[in-house]
């Protein structure tokens, strides 16, 4: 296989709990090899490398500003603290390494601009890692999104993305300090719905976004849930989610148009890897009297070789590798997708902090 | 069967084509009969009886008054226009019929309780007929809800029912008539919403109601589609929902609490008379890696030989015949459970006209 030729050389830039998932995503992408895994003290790297039974091959460094000087190294997936990411993505920019950054991208666009004018200025891809994006059903879930005879025009959404953390996670998890993950719950899980919501709206901005009066904050200040309103006024489309680390687990969306309806329980991580499925309904009615419908929902499955991660990996890689081998252009596809959703997850933001108010947005053009 | 013995005696007041499902629910039902149909034309009523192929017991009648004269008519299903709801229930109310009244109960809290008072100086039962909450489904979805150990405490619940009307429908169906139904679609299908949510949080009714900017007026002014936000400060619980005259059939329910949640896209019509589903989902974590889930939804069906309607006119009839029969009091527990749906749909209504500035509610007792 050609794509087996050259493969992406990646280095992982801290060993967080998800790099794990991502370090085996590599493994599993045809067009990417892990080179190097680099933390801060070179006993948690090697832990790492124990622990994912990483070939003998993968250099350890005990530095990340080490891994950055490899040669080898044409990429890096960034795992680091959101308060980091700035300063760590600009050097990783300059020392022309591609960028698959964790989310949230940012704690704000003016951050996340700064990590893609360096990326830009580099002629370096950029991507969030927000992998649900790259499985096969969100494509078939687009599709049948944008079939204006099934589906209409898109009148209502609704997203969901909660857990609950344990007492340990709500006392010491990274994702709850005020100094790490500063945006807490909506950084962390409302970027998912954020982000579910933009695709559905072809990343289209809101011109309002209001969050709902019914934030829950930390003794320190962070999120751990919260609720927020889009709307947009020329599509009369509105937009409703939750975010939270302190209900059940729930990765829900819910598309209504005029013609169709779309759910789906599990899109950031589907249940199980081999195989998603959504529940699709177009042309409903009542059957005469109303004592039922006309059709049921119908399931829709969608198969995949590789899980979403290793779509997203071999995605990517496929990005550096037109840019590295062929001299293309850096696809901005995704540094776009990433940064209305920080737009709106600012003014989300924005509006909790300013009790509720709605929060005006404008079509703000990819200009860095 | 001893249910069978001395039915209670229905009269339909109005001949609207959801007459003809309550209809055939009272035939269903063992302990309810049909003695009467009114029209204000006997033509009318005649066209009902034959389309409906009514027994020729049935007595027709061509005015609402003759019909609230006869004696065989215990009971009154009434499906008028909502602004015709006070007039005619009170009159009912005075002629001593139990009322089965039509929702949206009222156009206001206030004509709603004229109505309730009517109904309980004459020792009378009231019950709107909202069928879904008799399904035996909601008594389990109930059961479940409560269930500490499984789903924890409610953290959030959306809802959200549409149906995309006719042309025909949008242009003369009195629910788009400012005269006839002026809470258009924040009646007819919010009703439903706020009804669930209110269920879910065992009628209590929230801190805080408020509409998001997003309504949708027809140009008469009555509300095509709305969305709404709740919340209760004790619980720190929030709502939300979407109704709509404009979109595909949504029936959605969704609650979250914190060990569990709990999924149904056909609450208020099942799709199916004899079985209804809900997924239902307990202590859900991610597995090793997050790459998938613990454990899956289970979907849960519950079978019931009486359509919903079916049990809610059997219900209906058992309270009627209780006081009848054995001198017991009305029950009151439905005549709350619509109060509470008419003051959150007030306020919501509040909120609308003036701005979507949030309505601060009290908790009322009933007091009429």
């Amino acid at each position: 296989m050609t794509e087996n030729q050259n493969p992406i050389g990646f280095g992982i830039m801290g060993c967080a709990e998800i790099a794990r998932k991502v370090s085996r995503a590599i493994h599993l992408a045809p067009n990417a090899t892990l080179v190097a895994v680099a933390s801060r003290s070179i006993h948690k790297a090697k832990q790492f490398a124990i622990k994912n039974k990483l070939s003998d091959n993968v250099k350890l460094y005990g530095s990340y500003d080490e891994m950055l000087d490899d040669p080898l190294v044409d990429a890096v997936y960034m795992p680091l603290p959101t308060s980091l990411h700035v300063k760590w993505a600009v050097i990783a920019a300059r020392k022309g390494k591609h960028l698959l950054l964790e989310k949230p991208t940012a704690l704000d666009v003016k951050m996340f601009d700064e990590m893609l004018k360096a990326c830009e200025s580099n002629q370096l891809q950029f991507m969030d890692a927000s992998m649900w994006y790259h499985h096969p059903r969100t494509a078939k879930m687009k599709e049948l999104i944008l079939n204006l005879e099934l589906f209409g025009h898109v009148k209502v959404i609704h997203s969901s993305s909660s857990y609950h953390g344990t007492t340990q996670f709500l006392e010491n998890d990274i994702r709850v300090k005020p100094d790490l993950d500063a945006l807490g719950a909506l950084g962390d899980a409302g970027w998912y719905c954020i982000g579910a919501i933009l695709w559905t709206m072809n990343q289209k901005l809101p011109t309002t976004v209001a969050a709902l009066p019914s934030t829950i904050r930390n003794s320190a200040g962070v999120i751990l849930s919260c609720n927020a309103s889009l709307y947009w006024d020329e599509e009369e489309t509105v937009a409703t989610f939750y975010c939270s680390f302190i209900s059940h687990e729930t990765m829900d969306l819910s598309v209504c148009g005029s013609n169709g309806s779309l759910h789906v329980e599990d899109f950031i991580i589907p249940y199980e890897e081999n195989c998603a499925t959504f529940s699709f309904t177009s042309g409903a009615k009542f059957v005469d009297m109303h004592i039922g419908w006309n059709v049921k929902p119908q399931e829709v499955q969608v198969a995949t070789q590789l899980p979403q991660e290793g779509m997203m990996i071999q995605e990517f890689s496929r990005l550096v590798k037109g840019i590295k081998d062929l001299g293309l252009q850096p696809d901005t596809k995704w540094a776009e997708t990433s940064r209305v959703t920080q737009l709106v997850l600012d003014a989300v933001k924005n509006s909790i902090d300013n009790g509720y108010k709605a929060i005006q947005m404008y079509t703000t053009k990819l200009d860095v």
